[in-house]
């Protein structure tokens, strides 16, 4: 299902509203030429996002890096708070003043050997928006599996210094 | 301090004991030509490791990306996993049977946002050897200053099949 979501190549990304100047994270960041740029959007609720493993993305041979997967929890939930922090405010994604977290902590429990091929699909939910803290739980799965769970404390950077636009 | 120790290109790491069937994961796989290739050594009863991050291993510009932090914690501790129970059961590291292990819960909690440019310096306790089970704590310091915390929950692969010589 979330295949079709981040297929839509025309659709904005949560990530397409990080501002221009926070927007370089080796996980998440459209201007990071090496990184994994993911993409997320909502699904009703939750949010999704998929990610394409390359081969060199490996643990044991055949089953995909823990660390990856981590990585990909990590960022998904990141981009989840402020997505769901602009919704808790009633605000457009992307409004003023700009809306950027980070992780404060990181839970993962690799249930099984997540299969090296397959799409990964993340799905997270919300599970508490209070103040400048967001908790989210994350699940991974390849081929309909669930592989991983995750939890992220993600807390809102202070409000960010806009560059000031040209005279 | 730990620098000194992988700096020294002829001492034998932790991972340099994997067996070859099993030395190809992304973080810590000396054959993943496009991985990390962390090597990790004994301090009396801690393990460390150093990391230089690459300059597009960022997350809001001028930190390190939380998910390169994740994983050099998570390989680290699992490759002192498998050293930590070479030492439990009297043996020379890489003797047969091999041990590997891998990761079964990885918690990482960023302390403080970490600089992107000195060394990454590991440091890791065994906190318990029980059985195939083997719980790692670590922590993760730039410049000095400690930056993230994390806790691994490692287990042994089954019995490695190895590979039959050639008659």
């Amino acid at each position: 299902m979330s295949i079709e979501h981040t297929a839509d190549e025309g659709a904005m990304s949560f990530q397409d509203h990080y501002p221009d100047d926070v927007a370089h994270c080796y996980g998440c960041g459209r201007f990071n030429e090496h990184g994994h740029r993911i993409r997320s959007f909502w699904d009703g609720e939750q949010s999704v996002c998929t990610f394409i493993p390359r081969p060199y993305h490996t643990a044991i041979p055949g089953y995909v890096y823990g660390g990856l997967i981590a990585s990909l929890i990590d960022c998904h939930c990141v981009g989840t708070a402020a997505a769901a922090t602009y919704r808790a405010q009633k605000r457009e994604p992307g409004s003023e003043p700009a809306l950027r977290f980070v992780t404060a902590s990181l839970q993962v429990d690799y249930l099984r050997p997540t299969p090296l091929g397959p799409p990964l699909a993340l799905r997270a939910t919300v599970e508490e928006v209070k103040g400048r803290k967001v908790v989210v739980s994350c699940t991974l799965s390849a081929g309909g599996e669930v592989c991983a769970r995750g939890r992220v404390v993600a807390v809102q950077l202070p409000e960010l210094i806009r560059p000031l636009p040209p005279l």
